[in-house]
């Protein structure tokens, strides 16, 4: 089962939580084993599992790639300004493959799935959810 | 074919070797050819391929996150005060999807698969092991 | 199917661009749905997936883990020298499982997958491509 579920980024840095619209995917899917494969197209974001408690730990990831990756100093700055927004995606990764047990998501209590942008705000951010189904 | 295995971590920044573990469960799943997801459930605690012929490496990782993620300085800490746990985890990120190849794990020879514990000491973590059949 | 592709790597950091390969690929497994994995073996390198207009994205990439990961104060260089390629690879990570979507690579406009090389030269890399399909 492969689908394509859309989200805007309503900041320039924001965690956005993917986690209930594709456990909607997945109930849909009625697959109860396998694995789920949660992709952004998009080279200035990444896919992050991370806790959803409240917001604090979202707001520590931007500062810490704020930190990490200053804004302004690379190469790629001469083309688009975003160089930042680049490295840290490339360092975040665009996907998360997580088990599906017993028809569910195999996130613990928590952990949930978030889209980092790093070059918003976005109208449009598609992330790609391919299901994979294996015998128990 | 999917199954938990489980391990403790002795200390509060550790990696744990879980190469021999995995090892067993393909064997014992006699597929030959695809793809094995190792998933940790546990948001302060992530899964590394890295080398293995001493704990030199596995030192340095330790090392190298303490400083690029410095403890006591997060929103978060307010909390729980283990927001550098949680930072260093979604880096790492909690999965690695490993071929399998004739049978084995696709890994190099210096290529082993760790957990990386950034909130321990635990006497459980969690990994979900997933393993996908393909046709060679 | 799986299939493993080599590339030579010219520098001692440097990303190589294996995106034309991994189509090619795709294309003759003439799977249209699923999930396709690419995984370097080796603890030294990994796999990016990141912009490719220019060189000015992958140039940054480098002066970025120069930065992050300094070389020669590594618990690991007492061995080999090269602890900083070590820490590199393992933040980046050995794999990336990208959406097969249509028979094509489910890559956005500028996505590219990009092998890092962090302790080049090297006459070979070897690249295993894994391609698992799914009902649509």
């Amino acid at each position: 089962m492969q689908q394509i579920i859309q989200v805007s980024t309503p900041k320039h840095n924001i965690l956005v939580d993917l986690t209930h619209k594709i456990e909607e995917l997945v109930q849909n899917s009625q697959i109860t084993t396998g694995l789920v494969n949660v992709y952004v197209q998009g080279a200035t974001t990444g896919i992050m599992i991370q806790e959803n408690w409240d917001e604090s730990v979202q707001n520590d990831v931007v500062t810490l790639f704020k930190k990490l990756v200053p804004a302004g100093i690379w190469q790629h700055d001469a083309q688009d300004n975003n160089g930042d927004a680049h490295l840290k995606a490339g360092i975040v990764g665009p996907e998360e493959t997580i088990p599906l047990i017993d028809g569910k998501l195999g996130l613990s209590t928590w952990q949930n799935i978030f889209l980092c942008e790093f070059d918003g705000p976005r109208k449009t951010r598609n992330i790609v959810i391919t299901i994979i189904e294996t015998p128990k």
